[in-house]
């Protein structure tokens, strides 16, 4: 299964394509989209969404995995990232790809093992899952990683994929140290 | 000058187009988009988008005026009506008509001359300016309207468009009496 995951944004836009199994996934893409607060909201929307098909047009998943954003979180910019992950909505809707909602506790204790992990260990926690010679940068680029790896791990939603992504954490965390 | 409101919305979009001068506006359409919270939020919007689009594509307004939400307004929807929102942005950036925001407290002193206008007060003075023989429904009609008299008479930003403004809201008033 290939899993696009995105981490919306309108300023950036984490993108991040993962594919495999539980314990053989490999990082395909991962991007930032950015648009500049310069231009119109409309003007920054569709260049979002040109970007956003041209990656599923270039590496077709099966599935998007998106960021729950809440109204009460980063009040600032909760309605441009509520306007972008509306975008990642419909574009899964026009092509029939399911879009699943995944929340940030949810996206950290799928890599991490714990809901409270920091950005620097999400961040260690994706290089070291998908074998990146690197750290993806920015975090958007990671959390975007981060949450393909989530869906992946947690979306089939079978027992026997859950057993073998804790295990493939413990490991690498135990590698980690 | 023909512009289109919309009170942003996924269970109910409110669509108004009017047309002409301060003291001459007349109502092209008005309508409601109702979408089923039993679909998908990406399902939803891919229907708001494609009605958009066909009142775009009939009614072929000059500029859209959209009622700008705040975060920190009716908290259980305001994720998917900045969804909504976005589409409208996204629209008016693709074919390249101007969206102007207007709060609702602007709507309602331009439409009534008071920004703490209620409902029926807005519904009322709605119908007295586009002459209608009766008043628009639901109230998702209603602001849309108001939304783009609102546009008509304000977005302009002459002095004398809003001196014919305020004449013209006050003639309606003292017939409303």
């Amino acid at each position: 299964m290939r899993v696009l995951g995105v981490d919306p944004g309108l300023t950036r836009c984490g993108l991040g394509v993962v594919e495999g199994e539980a314990r053989a996934l490999r990082m395909v893409a991962v991007g930032v989209v950015r648009t500049s607060s310069e231009r119109s909201t409309g003007d920054r929307l569709a260049y979002v969404q040109d970007e956003l098909d041209a990656w599923l047009d270039r590496f077709e998943p099966d599935a998007i995995a998106l960021e729950r954003v809440y109204a009460a979180d980063h009040v600032p910019t909760v309605m441009t990232t509520a306007q972008v992950s509306g975008l990642v909505h419909l574009a899964g809707a026009r092509r029939g790809l399911p879009v699943t909602l995944h929340t940030p506790t949810e996206v950290k204790a799928a890599v991490s093992g714990s809901g409270r992990a920091d950005k620097a260990q999400i961040t260690t926690m994706v290089t070291r899952i998908l074998s990146l010679s690197e750290a993806p940068r920015p975090a958007d680029a990671a959390d975007a990683l981060a949450l393909a790896i989530c869906h992946q791990w947690r979306g089939a939603g079978s027992a026997r994929r859950e057993l073998a992504a804790a295990s493939e954490r413990a490991r690498l965390r135990s590698v980690a140290r």
